[in-house]
């Protein structure tokens, strides 16, 4: 398997940073090829603009999702975004390990999300959901929190934790066609004892040893809807 | 009313940028003050790193959090957060203006909320939800988005966008303690014609006109858990 894996935390040290370094080792191990993208280490852009395009298709006015189109259809889009993409669909697993941060990814790892799933290749049309333009390969979502474990789920204080996740699991990540493996989350880290950390640790590591068995998320499908996007009787 | 309008969009000729001056016309018209914070026209930093504070509580190991409670104590955060904080604390209402990018905000404007939205100020302990530092205030989100309507609700296939917008809404803008007023959506902006963006933008004008009538959206109050944020019976 190849195996991409964006990580957006800034101190080297962390605890999430251990999360990713276990996993390269885990999956290498199994041998399966890995790459990363560690987004602060790579001073990663997060801001979608015009600067993002070489000759523009209009150069009066910027559509963004128009330029993306255009711009990697003639091999200008810039070479950040242009990297990441190859990374992209060179992987059939992509891992996001991030902080959350305010319900959510962290800004670093929103625009790698605005800026390198470019319309025309990762959707476009009616190339979304099952049929997104990243069909085949999965993702997995890693992610640290504050939070305790009780405070998330039905009737408590956040509801449940896929409900604030919705936007990234099914607006993001299965809108481009991957299938969505349940995430993986490392609850209270900053508060926590180290042994509770190495608990985390282990369970991990089985975690990413038994991905292969893992049961995708379930999300819409377009043949539950008709041309024109009306759910089917 | 004080008002304070994030506009993110990276087309000053954009309909959505079109919204943001209608709403600093119509406000002014009023005799509210408003400000703005137009992240592009900034060339704001979205990042949040260890350049953001000067003395670090400890600058072995970075954890962002932490070093914004003691930065914004000191006084020697970094001046974009000073600067955009003093705005947020001056205002009444705070208006967010964005196009809507993967069901979420841009990542410039995650990074003014990544960044912005500092502990020890308009967080912390039990300073949340309703008890947040920034209870009293008052959100307006308004956004555009390419998707139609009937694309969004019970059923519809990407489902309520409510849903969508929970991280936003309720883990954040209600997480600091602002009243969170109902959204304002300028529905598949990019596709339709020029009378149908006049009619959103008489909409609009009328929603501000009224925005003292407006009831805020209900979200968790912390008298209903316990000391430990267990639900009540």
């Amino acid at each position: 398997m190849k195996v991409l894996i964006v990580h957006a935390h800034p101190e080297p040290q962390s605890f999430c940073s251990a999360l990713r370094n276990l996993a390269v080792e885990t999956l290498q191990g199994q041998g399966h090829e890995v790459r990363q993208s560690d987004l602060h280490a790579l001073d990663w852009n997060p801001v979608a603009s015009a600067a993002d395009f070489g000759q523009r298709q209009n150069p009066d006015y910027l559509v963004y999702a128009l330029e993306q189109r255009e711009g990697v259809k003639a091999g200008d889009i810039a070479p950040d975004i242009q990297r990441e993409l190859e990374k992209l669909l060179w992987a059939d697993l992509l891992i996001l390990n991030f902080p959350l941060y305010w319900f959510s990814v962290p800004a670093i790892l929103k625009g790698w999300i605005d800026r390198v799933l470019v319309s025309g290749v990762c959707y476009g049309g009616k190339r979304f959901y099952d049929q997104g333009g990243l069909a085949g390969k999965k993702a997995l979502v890693t992610l640290t929190l504050g939070g305790r474990e009780h405070m998330f789920g039905e009737g408590a204080i956040h509801g449940p934790l896929e409900d604030m996740l919705r936007p990234l699991l099914r607006g993001t990540l299965a809108y481009v066609g991957l299938d969505v493996l349940p995430p993986f989350v490392a609850w209270h880290v900053p508060y926590i004892s180290n042994d509770a950390r190495q608990d985390f640790l282990r369970d991990y590591q089985a975690r990413l040893l038994g991905l292969d068995q893992d049961v995708p998320l379930a999300f819409p499908r377009l043949d539950q809807f008709d041309d024109r996007l009306y759910p089917l009787a």
